[in-house]
This record gives structure tokens, C-alpha cells and sequence, in this order.
């Protein structure tokens, strides 16, 4: 391997996101009990976010827009104003949590910058990754954060393109076999997943992985030996 | 001048962009006419969203946000769904207007691009920017866009940073003097106005502006015979 860039994922990879999404969630479909079952918001809520992702992208505003899209339609319009007063508040609250960096990544970046150009790279808005990024800590052993529309095999060309190396030079390292290693494979790259106990829906993918470029470990810590 | 990068704005240098925001408005606040005078809801608007934008960032979903945020209280939570309702499709309609290049456009970057590095950098929600850059038809001529969070000073040191160019290789071309001309000039950059003819609010600047590395011109064709 002559790897001259390595990428991480941001949200739940270098610090805690998803469950910060689920209590949101909870909290949301229990707004809406008197109309649904919370299994079933929860239902609706994911496939709103679904449809509503090739306009509003990753990331909490959309997901906000998302709550309040599927209250009005759950309730069928039956919903009180201040039911859509404390999802915007919700949105707000989620934009604010604090930054919980994950296990061992201030050990790992800190040890890798010495030999690899490390970068961000990650789906969501730009300002709130940012405030993450600033928050984290480790922000200054980043050459930089790489806000990326969406992770597909294109969205990836791009972004080696705009880092000037070749695809064999570049390292993806991140939680989501869906986003981080699948179209890293594809392209030619080389992808290390470091799993994480919660993955949205949407995420998932259900088939092992077997492919020469690719490792599979347990926790961050495990990539240095690798490396 | 040893210019070797030139950035230019999006949102009303390259294309129409106020105007489509000063539309929405004006259907949003006949929503709120039962409620409060036209006039009144504009400014309220606005507060609400100068009030958000450092949680919500720029852009159109935050915009939305505000939308939603300004009618729960304008209405002191009396709004109907259906006019929530409203606001999410105003919020998506605005995200799907078609892109209306500005006169010039095509034929100055065509021109430009032979001799510097084009890019694009722009405040505003990442997809929703690269959905018009490819909608727009000019796409090829730029190197890459930059979406960023703010246009202050430190944001501006950070992309040239990145452009891996020192500050006075570097010309912003924009419509805002607050954002594409002040910092840019303090940062020790070039920087050329051009005007156009609706200004968010939020972004005029109501004093002249003299600077040895400044130029103001009436139309982007004016930029061709300085450079």
C-alpha cells in the first residue's frame, strides 16, 4: 500500500451522532402518540427522510424539515402549533450536543499525521460539521474537512481528483459499509471499517465484504498496526 | 497583478438568486395576513433569520426553518397546518427553480478559464449549490466550488490557504460588498464588484470603498479588460 491520503468519516466514526438522532427521534414520534404508534412514526418519519434526500441532502435541517413534514402528515393536519414549535426546538437541540469523541481517535489521528496527509470526509451540512470539527479537539491534526454531497463512487472520484493523488493512494476509513468502503472499493481506493454499535436505516448493508483492498476492524485503535 | 486563482460568487454573479428568495417572502407573508401586516412580517422574518444563522447556517433549508419558526410566532401558534404545510413546499419550490445565468456570464469564465484557475465559492447548503453549478451550463469551466460556512476574513485566509496560493494571488469577484470585497481586501486579495440590483438585507454595505487592489464595474463583461 502507498497510501498518501487518508479520509475519515466524521459521525460516528471519529465522535458519537446517531444515537443523538435516535433520542431525537423518540422524542419526536412520542409528540405524535395521539395519532400513530411510535413504531410506526418512526416508520414514516424514515421513509419522508428518504424521499426528501435528493432535495435537502444529509444533515439536521433537513432532518428537521423531515419531523415537521411527517407531523403535518401523521396528524393529518390535526397537529397543534406547539407540537411544531418543539420539533423546530428539537433540531436546535441536536445542532447544539456537545462533541463525545469515540475511543482511541485522538490516539490514532495524532499518531497517522505524522505520515499521511489526513482529511474529514463527510456527508452533512458544512456549518455543523464544522462546529463539530471545531469542538472535537482534534481539529489541528486535519489538513482539512471535505463536505461531500453524497458518498458514491462519483462523489469519491471527485474528491481524489481534488486532492491530487490516485485512487490507490487513498485510504477511506469509516463506520458505514454503504458509504465509506463499498464505492471507496469500487473506485480502486482502499477502505478499513471500524463498526459502530448504532447505524441508521438507510445505511445498512446486509452482505459480507471480501475484496483485496479491504479490512475489517474492531475498534479505531486496531487500524495502526495495519498501517 | 500576478493573479493565479479567481473565485467567483454564485448567487447573483453567476445567477439569479435574490429575487426567487424575495418571491417566497412576499407568498409567505400574504400566509400571514391574517395575522399581521405584510410589511411587518418581512421584518420579522429577517430578524428570525439573522437570529439563526449561526445555528442554522446560509441556505435555503435554514431559510425554510426560519420560514416555519416566524409563522408559529407571528400567528402566536394560531397558524394552520395547511399554512405549515405551505411553507415546506415554498421551501421546496425554492429549491428546485431552474438556474437563469446572468448576461456575460457564459462568455467571461469561457475566456477567464484559459489563463487562471476558476473556482467557485459560495455560502448556501452544499447540494443544493452543486445542483445549480450543474444545472448552470458553465460547470466545466471551473476547477472545483468551494461551499463556505461564512465569508469572513478567517474563512477567506482558509480557502487560500487551501488553494495552496498566497493572498494576493488570489481575485474574489461577487456582488456583496460585505462578503466577496471587505475581507478579501483586509485578507490582502483582489476583489471586483459587481453590482446587482437586489441586495439581501443582511449583506449591504452603505459606505464607499477605496483600496489600491479594489475595482467596482457596472457588468461582469466590465472584468475582461482588467485582467
Amino acid at each position: 500500500m502507498d497510501i498518501k491520503v487518508i479520509a475519515f468519516d466524521a459521525d460516528d466514526t471519529l465522535w458519537v451522532n446517531e444515537p443523538y438522532f435516535r433520542e431525537t427521534e423518540t422524542l419526536f414520534c412520542q409528540l405524535l402518540e395521539d395519532f400513530m404508534p411510535l413504531h410506526s412514526a418512526e416508520r414514516e418519519l424514515l421513509q419522508t427522510e428518504i424521499k426528501n434526500l435528493p432535495l435537502y441532502g444529509y444533515g439536521i435541517k433537513g432532518f428537521t424539515l423531515s419531523m415537521v413534514e411527517t407531523a403535518l402528515t401523521i396528524s393529518e393536519g390535526n397537529i397543534r402549533a406547539s407540537a411544531i414549535a418543539r420539533i423546530l426546538e428539537l433540531g436546535k437541540e441536536l445542532l447544539a450536543r456537545p462533541i463525545e469523541l469515540l475511543e482511541g481517535v485522538e490516539e490514532v489521528v495524532a499518531s497517522l499525521k505524522e505520515r499521511y496527509r489526513l482529511v474529514v470526509a463527510t456527508k452533512g451540512d458544512l456549518l455543523d460539521q464544522e462546529r463539530k470539527m471545531k469542538n472535537s479537539g482534534v481539529i489541528h491534526h486535519f489538513h482539512h474537512i471535505e463536505i461531500m454531497s453524497d458518498k458514491g463512487v462519483s462523489d469519491y472520484a471527485k474528491l481524489v481528483r481534488h486532492l491530487d493523488i490516485a485512487p490507490e493512494q487513498f485510504l477511506m476509513i469509516g463506520n458505514s459499509l454503504k458509504s465509506d468502503v463499498l464505492p471507496v472499493l469500487e473506485l480502486g481506493g482502499h477502505a478499513i471499517h471500524v463498526p459502530y454499535h448504532t447505524t441508521w436505516a438507510h445505511e445498512v448493508v446486509d452482505h459480507d465484504i471480501e475484496h483485496p483492498n479491504f479490512r475489517a476492524v474492531s475498534t479505531i485503535r486496531d487500524i495502526l498496526p495495519l498501517l
